[in-house]
């Protein structure tokens, strides 16, 4: 059995941002494969056995089972001693970063992209048109951000680079290019690309295709 | 000078988290207004001088100058040494909620209350019935889980009550009955109002009623 095992999908940027953390550190994890897109996480049982809040990512680690995907960073941070923050300053930046990105970032991203490739369906076009405009508002703010310095916290990749990026690989599938429209954007997602041992959230965790309707 | 300087307006449920912190911590606290809905938080001055993200809540707090509610929280807890946690699982805990509150409840709420309240000729109805849709949502989950305890994170209040809390008490802007609808948050939110010293937004922040326009 392995040390971690994360409830996750390949299509969840909130499951990648932990499982791209185990990934770089080296860790002995396995992947235990939510069937989100036919429901899941909205069961009973997944409910009240393993996520009161419906979600992924969860990390089982020990006796200890986590859930939200900063707490799970936090905690890996702490236990790789990786990713983390060298200062009091900078771990109040990680969590600043990391909360922008739980309010402002990837709640619109990942509604738009869920609409538009898996649910197209139940897209509305008033709401594909609200969503994008938030998101574009808070990559407007990340890639100003990035436009002086080179990863988003310190001086070197943090959890809050982790956090962030969550959703901005599916690039294609939202529809945006980050190198003309956010350069500052798609310059720091070529060197999270350049981390040895990086890969895409598709090669990194199950369920890429969509596995047929049950 | 007060110790604490507060960026705020009272329609911000962000930033009444920190403000009630203050006002239930008895701090020395003085708010700023900011004159959001003439557009103070999007002007360039604001975003490089004060908050980059263009938001409230910003505490200033002798050298310190922190932005994001749970940042603010956190330091808070610190400082004061209330409304914190016992233990490192209660900390995890009460992180696990303040992101669940920023991810799922805070946003869905403030930008459907905004639209009804302060910006109706911007409402569309599509966008409104799907905001409305995920606070629900949201207000499910944290019912149920308010259904078997008293407090969300530990047995006693701390932040991520605060934090929850934010833009609960504009239930009658928000057009929602907690008692008939949700008896779990009713019951809690009575319980923070009990708390000594309480105080609704608008009594607590300035700006309310609304300004004219400038």
């Amino acid at each position: 059995m392995s040390e971690h095992t994360l409830y996750c999908f390949a299509q969840s940027g909130n499951a990648y941002k932990p499982a791209l953390m185990l990934q770089l550190c080296g860790a002995d994890w396995s992947p235990r494969f939510v069937d989100f897109f036919n429901g899941e996480t909205r069961s009973a049982e997944y409910r009240s056995r393993i996520n009161a809040m419906g979600e992924v990512p969860v990390l089982e680690h020990g006796a200890l089972k986590l859930t939200q995907s900063a707490v799970i960073l936090e905690h890996l941070a702490s236990h790789f001693a990786r990713f983390g923050w060298a200062s009091e300053d900078e771990r109040r930046e990680v969590w600043r970063w990391i909360l922008w990105d739980n309010h402002k970032l990837t709640g619109y991203t990942a509604a738009y992209r869920f609409f538009k490739c898996f649910a197209p369906q139940l897209a509305k076009p008033d709401v594909q048109e609200f969503l994008l405009g938030r998101a574009k508002a808070a990559y407007g703010v990340l890639d100003k951000h990035l436009s002086t310095r080179q990863w988003i916290a310190a001086d070197c990749p943090t959890i809050a680079d982790l956090s962030v990026c969550g959703y901005l690989f599916f690039d294609d599938e939202i529809g945006i290019d980050w190198a003309s429209d956010y350069p500052a954007i798609a310059a720091w997602l070529r060197q999270i690309r350049a981390l040895p041992g990086w890969k895409h959230p598709y090669d990194l965790m199950p369920g890429h295709p969509l596995p047929p309707k049950a």
